[in-house]
């Protein structure tokens, strides 16, 4: 049912000293010569098609036509210059194309009239059409300036980037209340005036008589489809003719519920005259594996027929709203916000943390143990990121299915006014540690053979496909990353990792050369390399874990000649290899785009498996680290010292410093890393948004 | 994850003299030094990626590389072309790039080695690599020529039109068995060899040594997302080095079953030397709202790690398979088989739809009472289409939910070796009148404003969108039939009539001129123009339904008397006048193209809602007429005769004559018209497919 409803008449042959007709909807009305007169209402910018021969009284071989000043008409086929228009032959499909060029200021206030003549010119009878023009637009934000414009011809369709259009509709999934709250898309009323700047201001404009003629009613309907993704709401308040302004009446009665799952369909008022009313369109739902993202509106003219027959449109207005995606913020996006988790446990981290952000500047919340339950992950439970529409944005927090201990808190503690929240329900049996949000990231802006990603890649981990058994991200979460569409995503290979989060060994750090940022990899040939070196250096004896209670020192020398250990390295060497070329592949990076960080990891076996090995970090995972613009806050690795300094902290500042980057090491050893986490697992930031606007992007 | 796998190198200098590497997949591997060798398995058509600082002993600052005659490197950045070769300075960022031209004969019959030297030019350690080669093609007929051509580039792809490329799979819907049958689609194992021409060949080819190095193997997998898509069957019988040539063994039992929502992923053999193994892929459902169609089969090369390790992917091929779309045919094309069924009381229809079948030179095939149960209505428990693809073409029913008294028909009776079967199934309270397949017709093909359609659109009835109540085609087949993309459909208004099926009023004939066809439409401003004309030539007082039992005969004068009659088609008028602007519009049809049958109807109030009249033909609705070839099967009007002819069925020829049609008028009066059928509901024709192959449709 797509196609332009170009109606053909474009492409007539105009006759000369008549009209043009716009290439709008062309309806065919009857005229009837027996009966008494004919009222039809007409919508301008459309046209309407008689067929003469159909009311043409028999024998019939002229006609004539008559109308009134507002009245254009267009005979088909066009009679010959040289005919006596008092008398034109009646051709065997002549048609009369009618028109208005503007709304009627009374019922009726039109007419136009056909005369029919017998073989020798006597009147045979004459048919009459009563007309009243009205005009009718559903108007919405299609050219994405905040506005909404009046009748802006591409409202109908959707287009992607610089020079497209179609307007866009939030998910109304924050909570306007702050205590009972739930986000508002799950309750059909507005709770708050305040709601309406989550939704998209749709304006149906009229001009036309002071009422439609008896029986004609304006109808606004959504179809079956779309009926659980999309709530509209009118304003009763008093129409405006401003533009864009909103007003906002004061209670929320004044703004009723027009169409809803329930109410696929609902008349609604012409107000009569020039007039504007407001409707307030609220998205329910995110894109989905079953769901475009694309909504439909109408707004029909019907037309009565009799009591008992349904009534029929006469003209159809549409709108179409993409619904805005979920967004994440790489690392490159400066922060608002830091989060961590307060535990029995954790004072020497937290202390690590605090002192972080405040030099940082940023805020940091906690988030304290009545809450987190003693549950430390605060990257795993939820991902941060925000939806962005030309007339408002706000952060939306994506809750994961993990549910731990920590599970409330997105809903209890960040959902609120202007913080959304969104979820996927999966079945406890298909989720996993995969599911966890160390395991979803973000890649900054770039470039892939020519294919612009100015919002980045999503990045997750999986198992390899080729795998018989292993974790995956649930299928209902991968399918909502998906079809957000804006951020592409690409899977990783993670299920190599006991934990099995990329976190583990991958991030990305700002930089001001080359793309914007580097990729750093955990390496353990980076490691060995450094050991050796060591060794080669004649500090074989220098320790690691020198200091930590509960810890056994072990020499540069004994790591080295674990020979088990360096073949449980070289597998993860390969694990992370075979990462860092799908990265190279999927993100369009260099070598010279990758830093290799001196990591190590062991291999342990699987408690529910144990024929199956998977890897842990030897010492503490200097990858996993929380990125605050400069500021880097890395897990202190307690590597071997050289000369009073730790060997693995120079390596790492001197890696960094060469971006500009300054190295923060936070004590995370008892309360992170020997839980197999580190400062990246047990923290989130919540970013501003990217400058660049989604709807921007070519698809 | 798409993006193609371009790996960069390409774009990349190349070193004079040495090598130009294809843009295939790039794969970092390790060198090592201390070790003893590695060896290492190399997919001809990729490329190996060794860093050489990650094994360069401590404090090397020179390199040399030596090769055997198979292997070629290129080492980056190049070297200065003044270097001496056999002592490259150490860079920092230095790698070498590895690949081979051809398989290898023996396990690693080539390698590698890396030497590095100290400041002073002394040895401080060595590096070797042996390789072993091997080609691997996953195949399939990406160009859709029938034959499974070598290692298209474009296998992983799938593109739409003549210029496109990507290879095409069935729905193996119908049943090789002819008892105890169903859908071949429905049991995991193949019951009969000829089944295997309902799927499509692939080909896995390979070259290398004897046998994989000890660990190494081939495995084919598929996506979770595709599982309940796709099977794939595997030839255990004789290797082949014919390229099409389809060579089936005469057992089941060599087929075995390699992937299936069960079998993700499958070890597959290396069968060693230059070789093929064929598979074959059967399609399991169509294309459908959530499922796009697509389906990709992957190849991957695993290498060992050790044991309780997962082995890893070096290399994987991908082959893209689309879903052929369900088809339907229009009234242009050519019978094939003509379905009525028979009734104790449908004697006379009988006699005379079999003597037009047998005049017209098509199969007449004939439902018994047993069967159908007394359930007459041929037309609405089934539509007829196809699936087509490069290698097989076969017929593929379409069952309604409908399901009547004739519910079994399409499964005990049509369903076969090559005669497939498709159904969607609807909840109960969801199935109306509107389900029947009178409500689902195609148009011949069409262009619209420049789109060409040229398997044309497919046409179904609805109520109207604004519609707070009304009957529509449920959702499910809806969702079918959108989701097939080939036949775009239109959505007409049928709710008007109290059947509400499209066929009430519409249908299509062949045309040598203009478009090919003529749309017909019922017309109650036609059939008040015919009785008019019949009363102003005297003939008042000629008789409808004359010579009919039970009927009670109507004057013309009679009927333009009932002034409630004409209101009730006056309604009718506008419905269809309704639909005319829709068809006009989305068929892109001119007033040229449309012949107005006079037909009028009459208003009869609904059983169930008792305020809602709805329409149903006054005497034998002519448009609802069967369409073989030239020839015509069409209600028998019984309408006033003039001069000994019925005014109606004149008319009626007077219009196709035209056409070069010819009308058989077939009475369906008591067994058919007073039912609220007629001749259309009443059969139903299996037609040749389009010779347009649907892979070529510009999309």
């Amino acid at each position: 049912m797509a196609s332009s409803a170009d109606g053909r008449d474009s492409s007539d042959a105009v006759e000369p000293g008549r009209m043009k007709f716009s290439s709008g909807y062309c309806r065919t009305c009857r005229l009837e010569v027996e009966s008494t007169t004919i009222s039809v209402v007409h919508v301008v910018g459309t046209s309407l098609k008689a067929d003469l021969n159909r009311s043409a009284p028999p024998s019939s071989k002229f006609f004539s036509v008559k109308c009134t000043a507002g009245v254009q008409y267009r005979i088909n086929p066009p009679p010959q210059e040289t005919t006596d228009l008092s008398h034109i032959p009646l051709n065997g499909n002549s048609v009369l194309l009618i028109s208005m060029g503007s709304a009627s200021q009374h019922e009726n206030d039109n007419k136009l009239s056909v005369q029919y003549y017998g073989e020798n010119k006597e009147v045979l009878g004459k048919a009459v059409l009563h007309l009243t023009a009205v005009e009718i637009s559903l108007d919405v934000d299609a050219d994405r300036d905040g506005v909404v414009e009046k009748n802006n011809t591409n409202k109908g369709s959707w287009k992607w980037g610089p020079n497209g259009h179609g307007a866009i509709l939030l998910v109304n999934c924050d909570s306007e209340r702050t205590y009972w709250k739930k986000p508002d898309s799950e309750q059909n009323h507005i709770s708050k005036v305040s709601d309406l700047k989550d939704m998209s201001l749709m304006v149906l404009r009229t001009r036309g008589p002071p009422k439609l003629p008896e029986g004609y009613k304006l109808t606004m309907h959504i179809s079956q489809g779309h009926a659980e993704s999309v709530r509209v709401f009118r304003s009763k308040g008093k129409t405006t003719n401003a533009v864009s302004e909103r007003v906002y009446d004061y209670f929320v009665r004044d703004y009723p519920l027009v169409l809803s799952a329930k109410f696929l369909s609902r008349e609604v008022p012409y107000l009569g005259g020039e007039a504007e009313m407001n409707f307030y369109v609220e998205g329910l739902r995110f894109s989905d594996k079953d769901f475009d993202g694309l909504i439909s509106i109408n707004l029909s003219l019907l037309e009565p027929i009799s009591p008992g027959l349904p009534e029929t449109p006469i003209f159809t207005d549409t709108a179409v709203f993409r619904v805005a995606p979920w967004i994440m913020t790489p690392n490159t996006l400066e922060p608002e916000e830091v989060f961590v988790c307060s535990t029995k446990d954790n004072y020497q981290f937290l202390k690590g943390m605090k002192n972080l952000v405040a030099r940082s500047g940023y805020k940091l919340k906690i988030c304290h143990e009545y809450v987190n339950r003693g549950d430390r992950w605060m990257q795993d439970e939820l991902e941060f990121g925000y939806i962005d529409s030309p007339h408002h944005i706000f952060p939306v927090v994506l809750d994961s299915p993990r549910d731990g201990k920590m599970q409330d808190f997105p809903y209890h503690e960040l959902l609120g006014p202007d913080f959304g929240y969104v979820t996927r329900v999966a079945h406890r049996r298909d989720v996993s540690s995969l599911d966890s949000f160390g395991n979803l990231e973000v890649s900054p802006p770039v470039t892939v053979n020519g294919k612009n990603y100015p919002l980045g890649r999503i990045i997750i981990g999986v198992a390899f496909p080729t795998a018989t058994k292993g974790r995956n991200m649930t299928q209902v979460v991968q399918d909502f990353l998906w079809a957000q569409k804006v951020q592409e995503p690409v899977a990783l290979f993670s299920d190599w990792l006991l934990v099995g989060h990329v976190d583990e060994f991958m991030t990305f750090v700002p930089a001001a050369d080359r793309k914007g940022f580097r990729l750093l990899l955990a390496s353990p040939d980076a490691g060995y390399k450094l050991f050796r070196g060591l060794k080669n250096n004649g500090h074989g004896q220098a320790k690691l874990f020198e200091g930590l209670k509960d810890e056994k020192p072990k020499t540069v020398d004994e790591l080295l000649s674990d020979t088990s250990l360096e073949a449980e390295n070289n597998y993860v060497q390969s694990c992370i290899d075979w990462n860092r070329d799908v990265l190279k592949r999927e993100l369009g990076l260099d070598d010279e785009d990758i830093i290799d960080l001196p990591i190590l990891f062991k291999l342990v076996v699987e408690k529910q498996d144990r024929t199956q090995f998977r890897a842990v970090a030897y010492y503490p995972d200097m990858v996993n680290m929380i990125v605050l613009g400069k500021n880097l806050g890395i897990p202190k690795p307690f590597g071997p010292k050289v000369n009073g300094r730790c060997a693995l902290e120079a390596e790492m500042c001197s890696l960094m410093e060469g971006l500009g980057l300054n190295c923060t090491f936070i004590d995370d050893f008892a309360a992170y890393h020997k839980l197999l986490g580190e400062v990246h697992c047990g923290s989130n930031v919540r970013r501003k948004p990217f400058d660049f606007k989604w709807w921007n992007l070519e698809m």
